[in-house]
C-alpha cells in the first residue's frame, strides 16, 4: 500500500479488518467514503462510535440492547412462560422477523465447541438456568443452529433442563420451504422424513 | 428494521450506504463492529474521521493526497515531461502499480458523458490545459476507460490537444493478458486485430 497516502492507507487498512470486505473492497470503500460529503462520511463514523458507547448486552437474556432491560424482557405483553434460546442476537432478530414467537429470549452468544476449546462454561449458560430457578418457566425452546455445535448445544441444555420437569423442545428440521427435493442433502432429507406429521 | 435498538438501527443504515453492502451485509458487519473490542472499533471510526479531514485533492494533479502538491508531483526524479491522463484516483494507483510509468498524472475526476450531463466543463480540464500551457510537456497519455465515456473524452481531449504540437497517445486496446480467445467480445477481438503489431 506504499502508492496510498498514510490516512488512507490507515482507513483501506482499517476497513479491510471487517468480516467478508478483502482488500479491493475496502479500497473501494475508502475512496468511495472520501468522496461523499463530509457530513456523510461523518455520520458513518459517528454510528459506529454511538453504536459501540450506547449498546449493550441484556443483563437477563443477553440480547443486544440500548436499554437494560431490553425491549423484548420488558414487554409485559409477552409470554414470560416460554424462553427460546438462541446462540447470538442475530438469530433474535430472525426469529422476530417471523412475528409469531411471542415469549421471551435467552442468547448464549456462542454454542458448545469442544474443537475450539469452547465449553458450557464459555457460553451465557448459567444465567439461564438462574432464570429458569427465579421464574415460572413452561417451556424452554431450543434454537441454536442446525449443525454440529448447535445440536451439541442443545442436547446438552436439555439433559441440564429436563430434571427440573420444565418442558423443552427443539425447532424442527427438515425441507427449507420453496426448496427442491433433488437437492437436499441425506441428512436433512432424512431428518425430514423423521419429523413427519400425519395430516 | 423495527426490531432493533435505535443505534443499532442507525449504525446499519449507514453502513448499507456504502457501495456493494446490502441491507444484510450491513447487518453482519454492524453485529461485527458491536463484538470488536471499543479499541477497534473506535479505530474505523477514527480512521474515516482522519482520512476525510485530512485527504485532499493535489492542487497540480487533482490525485487524493494528504500533502500538497502530491508525493508524485513533488517528486523531482519523475519525467515532468510525460502526463498521463486517467479519470479517478485509483486509476493513478492502478498506474503506480505496474512500476513503470515515470511521469506525471492529471485526474479528470470523470469522464464526459452527454447522456449523465457531463461536460467537458464538469471535468478536471481546464487545469490540464494550463499545466499543458505553463509547463515544457511532450507527450499526454489519455489512459481513460476503455468505455464509451472514457473514449469519447479521450478523443475529446486528444481535438484539444493536438493544435498545440504536443504528442498525444491512447493506451492499447486488445485481449487481457492471461485471457482466452474464445470469450473476448468481438468489439475487444477488432481492437487487437487492429492494433496487432509485427514480431
Amino acid at each position: 500500500m506504499k502508492h496510498y497516502a498514510k490516512p488512507l492507507a490507515n482507513l483501506i487498512g482499517q476497513l479491510s479488518r471487517l468480516p467478508g470486505i478483502g482488500g479491493k473492497s475496502a479500497q473501494r470503500l475508502a475512496f468511495h467514503i472520501l468522496s461523499m460529503d463530509e457530513q456523510e462520511a461523518f455520520a458513518i463514523a459517528d454510528a459506529i462510535l454511538d453504536a459501540k458507547k450506547n449498546m449493550k448486552y441484556c443483563s437477563v437474556c443477553g440480547n443486544l440492547t440500548d436499554v437494560d432491560p431490553c425491549g423484548i424482557c420488558s414487554d409485559s405483553s409477552r409470554d414470560e412462560k416460554v424462553i427460546c434460546v438462541v446462540e447470538g442476537p442475530r438469530d433474535v432478530t430472525a426469529m422476530e422477523r417471523i412475528r409469531e414467537f411471542k415469549g421471551l429470549y435467552h442468547v448464549l452468544h456462542g454454542a458448545i465447541s469442544p474443537m475450539d476449546g469452547v465449553g458450557p462454561e464459555d457460553i451465557n449458560l448459567k444465567s439461564l438456568i438462574l432464570r429458569l430457578q427465579q421464574n415460572d418457566v413452561e417451556e424452554v425452546i431450543l434454537a441454536t443452529n442446525p449443525n454440529i455445535e448447535g445440536e451439541a448445544t442443545a442436547m446438552y441444555i436439555a439433559r441440564l433442563i429436563k430434571p427440573s420437569g420444565i418442558k423443552v423442545s427443539r425447532i424442527a428440521h427438515g425441507l427449507p420451504v420453496g426448496g427442491d427435493l433433488d437437492y437436499a442433502d441425506e441428512v436433512t432429507l432424512s431428518k425430514a422424513m423423521e419429523g413427519r406429521r400425519e395430516l
